[in-house]
């Protein structure tokens, strides 16, 4: 088999998407860290491998393939293992539908509502004019506005009160179609699980009024079935460096 | 072969989205014409076939299909026809991140930027109190949120200009990928192609000063082929309610 390099940062979003599709399919690989503590997406190293500064990045067959949603459909079409999507093309294109939510919906207002807590502090932290070094070397314009936009605290109310609801909604949807199913389509584990696993994992700790026994006995007892999975549970176990 | 059902608009943006796949594939199918001027998407009746209250729709076996991406993903692979993706599953993945990119960048641009211009006026044309009662009617509260704000003028320049810059960028992109080939995704005339050309027909009409011969030469040549081939054509052919 050629040789397969993933570009990788903590087991956490999109990183532990690919990590968890990898794993459960077996295929071996070379791991190299990207630190995002030290913003080393943005270095010039590393953008010859991602020009658009973001982890993860898959390398095979001298190919750099972009984009965790991408690269997990990449995965399970071309290595062996279980299959990770439904063979019924009613059903893939309901997983696809829950993978496709997760990049639009979900992620992002994860993602900015994470900015919003914790780079003014990031920033601060940092000596004078070192914040505004590094915002120059995020190659995509729209997340270089947005990094700076959330270091001014500069995200409207209602931003702010959009993605709460999103996230909430979720929970709902959630919730929803794990009612009497283990896994989210066709009572199959597939790459559905695996986009809404790598952004629920870390909710029962940074929502726990959203994501809590209480209100999402569902989703939290899906999540122990996910974690239960060896190949999902291998990748949470790679490195973190995080502190989280 | 079982009935095809597409329920669908004017053959622009999402709907055209469809139209072209199904269209090129040669897939006969029944045709409900769902008018938007009307807001009949958010009709009850609409409702029981998507809960969503968007077009498109296919309705196949038995079995509604949302999410025009997933739909061309689905016609490609249970119908027969020329294929509409690249065999080859890198250039597929490539494809696949031009896709992801029209829903994730381009068309909510596009469309957030159409609202903001046209809703207002829509909005005031209507007899007192009646745009609201039209709200009232949209299934997803992110959508009826975003027409409401519209409405009033509330999008932030900031917002405005962020989409503004995207539209700019994904033409940079287009003339950056045509450069030299007919097609975007490995000289092959893909739903990558489809995807962007849903969006991009309209823009020499509604953004003149960023997609014409002078400033995106290979964006135009590649416009004319696309309108060149019979399925797209046929497409474009469909009845046009809008005026437009």
């Amino acid at each position: 088999m050629p040789q397969v390099e993933l570009f990788h940062a903590e087991p956490a979003s999109n990183s532990l998407k690919v990590l968890q599709a990898i794993k459960e399919k077996g295929v071996p690989f070379v791991s190299h860290y990207v630190d995002l503590r030290n913003f080393q997406q943005h270095d010039p190293e590393y953008l010859k491998v991602n020009p658009a500064g973001q982890v993860p990045a898959l390398l095979h067959e001298g190919r750099v393939l972009t984009e965790s949603t991408v690269i997990n459909e990449y995965i399970d079409t071309v290595f062996d293992g279980p299959p990770l999507r439904p063979a019924d093309p009613y059903l893939r294109g309901q997983m696809r539908i829950w993978t496709k939510y997760v990049d639009e919906v979900f992620r992002p207002a994860l993602s900015f509502l994470a900015w919003h807590k914790l780079i003014p502090g990031l920033a601060a932290a940092l000596p004078p004019g070192e914040f505004e070094k590094r915002l120059e070397k995020i190659p995509l314009k729209e997340k270089r506005d947005k990094w700076a936009l959330a270091a001014s605290g500069g995200f409207t109310d209602r931003e702010i009160e959009t993605w709460n609801y999103q996230l909430a909604d979720t929970v709902r949807r959630l919730e929803a179609a794990l009612n009497g199913h283990d896994w989210l389509v066709g009572d199959a584990f597939s790459l559905a699980d695996i986009a809404m696993f790598a952004m629920a994992n870390g909710m029962p700790r940074g929502y726990p009024e959203l994501m809590n026994e209480k209100v999402a006995p569902n989703t939290m007892a899906w999540r122990e079935r996910m974690m239960a999975r060896p190949g999902v549970a291998a990748a949470l176990a790679m490195p973190n460096h995080s502190g989280f």
